[in-house]
Formats: structure tokens, C-alpha cells, sequence
């Protein structure tokens, strides 16, 4: 029995705070922003610490659907979760994709499992807890509530998790000080990568993919990875927002989503993989490709199979934008378009130096 | 009747000074340094204005080169044809690609036509010679002259042609002025567009790509290109260097060279094209190549197949270097190694925004 | 007899999108939104082509006033001139100014001229027109106007002169060619140069610091310029906004301004000079001042002082963040303050490789 | 008993290879390679880990002096002490200085104290000695011995102390970790900072400017640091290298040496009793200023006096970058000239934010 049925709309943006595309499929009825669950947008900043389009995006978007959605643009940011990458290097090209739900009667003429969204989250964590056991713990919990949601039971049929998680402050570190309690990094920076690897780990539990993974082993042991995961940390909330994306039979989704895990930067037979696990073949990607999520980072051996890069040493651009670069130009190259989602940081994200990558296509 | 050979040497560089791996082979007999032609190297620098990488190698090279030659480190640069690209983004590795000549009895084993090169060099330029018709056609003289050195006869053969061309400084404008002569630009910058515009124009007029080709075409007409020149302007000469590489029959070379043309930054067909034009499909890569040759821009209108790109507009990092990370990106996912020659600014060489890719792969 | 005074408050902000500083100043009833002229604000992104900081703090800006004011967020935008400046390397500090306006009785308390602001516009220009002399003598009639609205009669006591202009874009350019007119340059990037250089003109011109100046001088003759304006274009609007600043017997302000000209970037003297002609000695500036208003760039023929500098030749820093980062450093250390409004590109502003430099102290 | 003499001489370059102003003063008789002692230079670089304008600087150095010293290129290395600063930000200007030393008869025309220079070295480190107690203690001792052989008894006389020091490798962390012992960090980039500290804590003790530092102070109690050392790590020898510099009876050079401290990266006060402690007033820089040596940092706590700065958070330009080109901007406004000695990374040298600055006059 199909009960509901997912949107997926690519849209291109002009610069990061440009919600006209939006507003248009808005303004003609095409899309009601009351079946919004989630915006993941690719902005045209570094994608690093002082990196503003980020919120610049969040901003605009809260402030146009604000008065379509009758409540205030923070409430806004509360009710949709936005998930915004920052970094189009090389031939990336800024967009939004907006994820739609809707209730479905299921009229028959759809077949097998389609593309289904489910969203959760954890409770707030302390400063202490991000990086450590509790985010692991916390993070399987919203993993299984978010399969729930999106009528997904079997962990095969998971093919993308999308994370925003929490960082420490400075504040946030010294109000945890004051308690007594010490948390894993008193760096904002440092904690980001702590906070995206524990969630990460979560997912790899949450799904099987791993039997179990300690606090210890948080940003030390690389071979402990989940294959699905993506995750990103942002300053604006306390607890983790869980965005789980699969295939289930009580979707009546005109979409297919697959998936599969890049070893390195360069495994474009893995990226051909994906392409197929969402049925697309050479001759159908123009017509039947919706977009791809993946992950990308320069691998921490400062080698791609066995050649040096220099992505680690270059003390002028960040080794995301490097990765992200050349990722989103074997991806672009694959897709026959840049407007793809390849974001940084893949901490627990697939192997080190490589990460996963989803696609969605029309059924 | 095989009258010589060519052989085709990638080395790993651990930084631009390294020269320890081609001191290797020279020490270990492996390579005699007065059959080496010519040097292509890929450099960690940034590629820009700024980049001293490229002059540091060459330096490094010609001290250690000298005394095997029994000549002074000027006399070296002077004798082989030392081109460095600057910038080694993304997955890109810092390499040296050597090419080395020997004269050869043809022994009967080796059948078809087989890799050769040549290399030919104009008179000297005046200043206001540069990008101008004087540039054109001296080098439509010079890569025929090449050409004849390469034993190649049907420009059909002929697959890369490597340019090294002059560009004006600030002294060489005031010169020209003072004879009451005007160069095309009195920018050191602006004047490396052009000379590298009109010496891949020549090429182009060379092999009858184009039927003609005025000098107020150059940096103008974007629908006259050659594909497969790659041409890159210098400071230290004030001729041009041209490095014919083809298929000929009196070579016995054991490898080939094959080309093809992209048409954007994402023309993975193009790429799998050039490949199969060496002979390699998908199995034999590993095995077979040598190396690739390629050229990388950002489309010149914004937009790679209508999505807008933001390489042009980023004022923190140069386009070229987006460019040459993300067209690495995705030619090392097809190479399955980054150790490949991929350089920025493609003045007349390809179609806007794409650019020519050569491939050297064993027989 | 004084009929107004003139506020200026300096706020330091967290971030690009932090209008908290300003807010609490509303809210307590320190500063009438209406009463609000104009802002210059310096935020933190890199001052290029793609620096949305800007424009994120404007919005920010407008959204927060708007209900202050009773007026959309767009209506903020036209009434208040919002001036943001990209770049806070070195030591500049994020930071907004604002300045206010109110009628004032004049108790009889105040002696001798105190700084007053006026604000002029001039009509919309044609894309053809910027860069050009109706950009010229327009600027001049609303610098005229502004000094009116300030009660200023003396061009001596005219200190700063705050312009923001047009510039072009693709879409402006096609409709100007579509009408048989062609714009100085089809580049948008190179139109802001033309359109900050023939405003600056237009302000010497109307101060009579210059006798004439012909379109075909703007961005030629570097021997024109103004010691007083500071432009800065921007793709919002298409006619000039002018801010004038200077001392008036009609006004009751506080503050007092005064400036002088950096004839190089490295002008300690020109620095002292200004502080001292807003009534600034050494002990006093901790105390008294208020802020500080400059230009920076980097000397067009290379050098300071016949030392050579990198700042043009530098592929990966923009030369705009080289120019505003030294002179902040020497500003900063005169003013004891990295709070400082030093903003780069000073085409006809100042002379070449100078720039004007305005203080306001508390008189 | 004068016995010796010193020459200072700064010389500017036009590029990283350039040796030719070097040359001239060689090949003139101006300067006697044999008694050149120290080259301080800046190279245009960025100053990070893949600079190699430094090595580049170095080895066209010794390339040039080799035959006029009888010695190989590496002799040359090992002979003179050579410390290349990268990153010429802002308006500094790229520049050799060398410092020779003669001996001298005492002919009575010189009076009081001269700038005299000494040079020793540590015995060589093991990697895990290096940031601790071993390599403070070694450098307490090279201190005392370079002071010997600059003939300075008081420490009050010595101005400036200029250490070179090593780093850890990969390959010399395992060859630690096989014999059981640990080294500091593994990280390359990591250890620098280590050994910079060290050898500051080493000056400073050896000065007697603090009375104890326990390697577990290293880059934690910046309360401890050397108002005159200026350490830089280079992967090139495993000892420290000691240059002191400061004032003594026994030398017969027409120069000065004098310091001060900043105390934040807008010190103008102390840079100019830096130079009125070289005897420089406002009116004698331009005729007796031979150079200035300063270090600078961006603030570890983020601010300076109170006011945020963005130089940690810059995602795009390193925080030396910025910190070079803002107190370079400082410093060249008072000597006038961009082509002084500003370096980056000052831990331990200064107070956390500030840093040491020399300046050298003639007498």
C-alpha cells in the first residue's frame, strides 16, 4: 500500500541568495512549500570556516517561504532542514535541491520500491558528548526512527544519510568547563570533524555496516566507514537532523535513488557503478538522471593510488576545495553536468580518500 | 626503412628540484642524456604569473644535466626543450615526461607506424612580431620543418604539437616603441594569450585545420582552433620552439600516439575517445599508457552544457587552476592515475572552453 | 545658526549577517531608525567579484530595520545608503558605521564647524553613459546638491566624499548594443573600474581640484584625481549616490572630520597628518577618535618608493588584499584600532598607488 | 681591542633565482665571498609548506658562489648560514641581506659599541629530542658560543638572535618510533612550530630573560618567550644553527644594532623605539637604515586590543600571510621602505601576538 510519494526538484541558482527559481515553481502551484522536508544546495563560497553563503542561502530561502508557509523565517529554519555545501569549484555549478513529501493513494500504475524520504533527530547533546559515545548512540537511535518515517525497514534499501550535527564554541566549551566536563576539542574547527565522524559512525551502526565502534576510535581507525553516510556540522543547532534516504514499496515516487562507494578520487568505475545501481546506463543519464549526492577529500596518505598529490601541502587553497574540484569534475564528466552535489569532509564517509555517492534518477 | 627510435619516460618528481629520478636512469645507463630531446614537466606551483616551480625545475635539471652532457647549464637549456606547467591541482602529480631519441636499425619486429617526434624552431621575433602575422606564419614554417624532423609527411600523423613561444616585457615594449613600433599589448600578461593564440593558429594553418587565419582573428574568432597544438609562452626565448609528436613508419618506437578533441571541461566521451585512439580500451590502461597530453580552460561564456560554472568569477583561486583540477579530475579517473599533463590556457587550441587531449600509450 | 547635528556610531560585528550591535542601539532608544542616512559597514570577505558578504549584511541590514521603520526590507535598501566594503585583512576589523541625522537647536554650546553629511543622487544613467562624461558631470551637479544638504558652501570643508555607481552587466550591455549604443567596456568586472574612476573625476571636478577632465582621461591620465572621494560600484543600482562629508557652521555634531592624502601606500606622514587635522595628537586618539575612512591600492608601476613590490604578479592573493592589508597595518597603528574602514581600488582617487584618507574625531 | 669588523648589505633581487645584484658586488671587489658569514633573504613566496622559492633562493645562491669559494654548491650550503623567509605580502620587497666579516685593525676612528655578529651550532638532534628539553639546552649552549664568537659579554647586548633549526619526517618519525623512542608530533607541519619554540625558549634562557622553561611549556605558556630570538625550522640539516647579532668593543663596523618588543601586531610605539634604539630619529631613517628583522603572528586569542581580527578563520590566505602584510605595512611606514625583514611565526619569540623587531644604522 502506497501512502505517500516523493518530489525531487534540481534547481538552479544565479548566487546564494537567490530563491527566485524557487519562489517561481512556488508562486505556480507546482510545488506547495507545506510539503517541504528538506533543501540541500551547493553555494558558491570556500566551503571553509569564514565561508558566509552558507547562512547567506539559509537566510534568503527562510525569508522568502517565511510568509508562504505563514510562520516566522526562524521558524522556518526549525520546520525544513537545510543542508547547505559550501565550495562549486571547478566545473560545480550552485543549485538547490529541494526534497518534497506528499501523501499518495497508490493508484496502481506504479511498480517495485521508489524513492522515499525520512527525517529524525536526536535529542540536544551536551558539548561533551559530540565526537564521544553519546552522538554515536543518539545518532543510531534517529537513524532507525528516520527509516521509520521513510517506511523503509531493510537497511539494504538505504542508499544516503544526510547528517547536520552540532560543533563546539568557545562559549560552549567554557559553559562545559565550568561544569566540570571536558569536551573531546576546545577547537570549533577541530570539532567539526569530530562531531561528522561520531555521527558517521553512527549511521555505519545504525545500518549494519559495522558491529560496533567506540569513542576511541572516533578520526583514528579509517577502517571503520559507513558507505551511505554524509555528513556536515553547522553552528546553529545542538542535536543532529537525520535525513535517510532509500527505497520503499509505500513510496508511489516517480524516482529511484542507488548508490556506491568511491575507494578514491579517482574510481570512476565506482561513480559508473552508482550510475547503474539508479538504473541509468550511458544512453539515459541526460534524460533520467535527477542528481548526485557524494563525498570527497584528499586521501590522508597524500597519495592517490600510489601517484603523490599536493592537495595537503598547499598552503594557498584548502585540500577540499582540491578535492572537491577534482570529484565534481570526474562526477560532471559521468553526469554530463556540473549541477551535481560533491561535498567535503568525509570523515567515516566511505574510505579514507574516497566516499560515497548516490544517485537519483527517474524510474 | 626504421631509421630511429623514441623513447617515453615518466618519472615521479618528489618536489620541483627533484631531479634524482632522472639521474637514475642517466647513472644506471638506462638513458643516454644526448639522445634526451625534450622534458615536459607538471609543477606544484600555481601555474600564475608568481610561479617560480617552473624555472626552479628547468634550473635543477640543467645543473644536473651539464656535466653528462660535458656543457654549461645554459647550454643545456639550450639544447633540449624544457616545458613546465605550472599547477598540480586536485588529484594532478608532480611529473617529468622525458623524450628521448636514438637513431635505429630496423630489425624487422616492429610493424605500422609507431611514435616519432621533431622539433624545429623560428627566427627570432621582434616584440611587435607577437600574436601578430610575422608569429603565424613563421611557425607554419617551423612546424612543417618539425614535421620533416619527425619523418611525418600526412599532417593526418600528427597528434600533439608541444609550442614554446615568447612573450614582451615592459623592456621589450620600450624598445619597440623607441623604433616606433607598437606590440599588440604592452601588458607581459596579456602578451602570453597572444602568442600563444597566434603560434597554436599556425599550427592549425600548418595541418590545414583552417584554411586561414589573419592576426586580428587571434584571441577574436574562437571558431579557429587547432587540435592538437598546445602551445605556452616563456620569458626566456624569443623564438618559438615546436615539438612535433605523430605516428610515423621510420620509427621504431615501441609506443603510439593518438588524439582527440574535448569540447568542454566534461567530455568523458572525448577522453575515452583519445584513449581508444592510442589503441587502449578499458582493460588495457593499466598496463599501456604512457602518459597524456591536454589542455584545460574554463569556458570563456560561463556555463559548461548551460550550467553556470564559477571558475571565472572566484577571486581567491585562478581559473586556470580550477580548470586544470577539475579536466585532471577527470582525466586521471579514465587514466586511473593523476601523473598526467594537464595545462591551463587554451588560446585557439580546441573549442572554446574544451581543448586537445594526446594520448602515448605502449604499442 | 545650527539646524542639525550628526551622529556617527561605530558598531563591531560577529559576523557578516550581525545586526545585533545596531539592534540594541534601536531597541534602547540610543539611535531613531529614521534618523539613519547611511551605513558603511566592513565585512569580511575577500573584496572580490565574489565577495557576498556584502550583500548578506545589506539584507541583514534591511531586514532587521524594517519593521522600525514600517517599510519593506527593498524600501531600507532605497532610503538608507548602505555602502559594505569587502576585505578585513591584516588586522581591519569587522565593523559598521553609521551615521545619523537630526535637527538640532543650536543651546549656544558649540563653537566653530562640526562635521555634517549631506546625500545627493543623481538620475540613472545608460549603460553607455558609465565611465563616460555624463557620468562625469552628473556626479558633479549631485555633489553640488549634497554639499547643499549639508550646509556646506567651502569645497575646503569638504573632508569625504562617498560615492556608490553602476556598473554593467551582460544583460545591460546587450540592450545598450541593441540600441546602436556601446559601452566603454562589455566586461562587467571592468566596468567598475570605469565607473569608480569617472565619479572620482566628478568629484574633483565639482571641488575644483581639477580644471577639467574628458572621458578619454578616466583610467588613462593618473594625474587626475580627487584628494577626498572614495567610490565604490555595485550592481544594485544605476545611478550615483553621493555622501558628502565635511565641516559646517550648521551643524551642532560632536565630531569633527578632517583628511589629508597618502601619496603612497606606505605614507606614515599623510597618516599623522590626517589625524591631526581632525584635532588628533598622539595622546588624544585613543580618547577621541571615531573612526577612519581610506583608499588603498597597489601602485600601478610595481614599486613603492623604487622598491619592488609583488602585489600585481601575485596569482593567489588578489592585490586588492595585499593593498588593504598593509595599509590597515599602518593605519591601525596610528589609530591603536584595527576597526578601521580601509577599502581597496582607488582609481582617481588619491594618486596613483596613494590614496585619501579622512578622520572623525570627537571635537 | 677592535678586531674585527662587520658589513651589512642589503640587496634587492627581482626574483628567487636572482643572484645577479650579489654578483656584481662580488665580481666588483666590493664584497669578498669568503667573508660572507649569513644571507638573510625574502623570497616571494607564500611563506607555507609548498614554498619552494626558499630552496630555489638557496641553491641559485650557491650555484653562484661555488666557483668563487673553490667549493661544491653543497659546501657552499654548509658554510654560510642561509635563512630564507617566504612571503613578500603587502608592500615588502624582496631582498638579500648579507652579512660579511673582516678582520679589522683597531685604527682609533670608531667609538663605543659596534654591531659584531657570531655564528655556532648545536651537535645534531634526534627527532624525538627536538621541542624538548634536549634541544632547549643544546641551543642555551650555541648561544653562549656564538656570543664568544661575536665577542659580546652582556647579554643586554645582544639585539637579535636568528636560529635555524630542524623539523621531523616521516621517515626520520619512523626511524624514531623503531628504536622505541617518540618524537613530539608526527606531523611534518607540527613539529616546525615545536622546534621554533624550543630553540626561543633556548635564547631566553640563555639571555636570561626567564629563569627556567620545561618542555612542557613548548607552545603552552606563552608567557615565556625571547624579546630578540627569530627561529625558523628547515628540512635541510638535524642541528640548530645560532647567528647572534648585537653590539661589542671588539668590533670596528661603521653599524648599530638596537630592539624593542611589539607587544600586538600594532606596536607603531615599539617599532619606533626600535629604530630610535638603533639611533634612528625620523629624520636620519632614510640616510642610516640598513635594515630591519621583526617577526609577526596573528594573535592566538583572535583579537587585537580588543577588536576581533579574521586571520585564524580565513579559509583562503594563511594567517602569516596576513600577519606579514599588515606589520609590514607598519614597520615600511616608518623605515620608509618595503624591503625589510618581516617573517612569520613567532612562537615564543615576543609576547603571543607581538614579536621582536631589530632594526641595524649606521653608526
Amino acid at each position: 500500500m502506497r501512502t505517500h510519494s516523493v518530489e525531487v526538484i534540481r534547481i538552479a541558482t544565479k548566487s546564494p541568495g537567490d530563491v527566485s527559481g524557487l519562489m517561481q515553481l512556488v508562486e505556480s502551484g507546482r510545488l506547495a512549500p507545506a510539503s517541504i522536508l528538506a533543501v540541500l544546495g551547493k553555494t558558491e563560497g570556500n566551503g571553509g570556516v569564514n565561508d558566509f553563503t552558507r547562512e547567506y542561502a539559509v537566510s534568503a530561502l527562510c525569508h522568502a517561504l517565511a510568509p508562504h508557509l505563514g510562520i516566522t523565517p526562524p521558524a522556518v529554519e526549525e520546520r525544513i532542514a537545510f543542508v547547505m555545501s559550501g565550495g562549486t569549484e571547478g566545473v560545480l555549478s550552485p543549485h538547490l535541491t529541494v526534497f518534497a513529501r506528499t501523501s499518495a493513494n497508490d493508484n496502481g500504475t506504479v511498480d517495485g520500491k521508489r524513492l522515499s524520504i525520512g527525517i529524525a533527530q536526536t535529542r540536544d547533546f551536551l558539548p561533551e558528548e559530540l565526537g564521544r559515545s553519546a552522538q554515536i548512540d543518539e545518532t543510531v537511535k534517529a537513524v532507525h526512527a528516520a527509516m521509520l518515517d521513510a517506511g523503509i525497514a531493510d537497511p539494504q534499501d538505504v542508499h544516503f544519510v544526510q547528517i547536520k550535527c552540532p560543533l563546539v564554541t568557545s562559549e560552549r566549551v567554557e559553559a562545559a568547563l565550568a561544569r566540570g566536563a571536558k569536551p573531546v576539542t576546545a577547537s570549533a574547527y577541530g570539532s567539526m570533524g569530530y562531531s561528522r565522524g561520531a555521527s558517521a559512525l553512527g549511521v555505519a551502526l545504525a545500518l549494519g555496516e559495522i558491529k560496533s565502534a567506540s569513542e576511541e576510535q572516533v578520526l583514528k581507525d579509517w577502517g571503520l566507514f559507513s558507505s551511505v553516510a554524509s555528513t556536515s556540522a553547522g553552528i546553529e543547532l545542538m542535536h543532529n537532523v537525520v535525513i535517510v534516504m532509500g527505497n520503499s514499496v509505500s513510496s508511489a515516487s516517480p524516482y529511484l535513488i542507488g548508490h556506491a562507494v568511491m575507494r578514491d578520487a579517482i574510481d570512476l568505475a565506482a561513480v559508473r557503478a552508482a550510475f547503474e545501481s539508479a538504473g541509468l546506463t550511458d544512453g539515459a543519464v541526460q534524460d533520467k538522471l535527477v542528481n548526485v549526492f557524494a563525498k570527497a577529500e584528499a586521501s590522508p596518505d597524500g597519495a592517490v593510488r600510489a601517484f603523490r598529490h599536493t592537495m595537503l601541502e598547499d598552503s594557498d587553497i584548502g585540500s577540499t576545495r582540491h578535492a572537491r574540484a577534482a570529484v565534481g569534475g570526474l562526477i560532471a564528466g559521468v553526469a554530463g553536468c556540473g549541477a551535481v552535489y560533491v561535498s567535503g569532509g568525509a570523515e567515516h564517509q566511505g574510505p579514507a580518500g574516497g566516499g560515497p555517492i548516490a544517485v537519483i534518477a527517474r524510474a
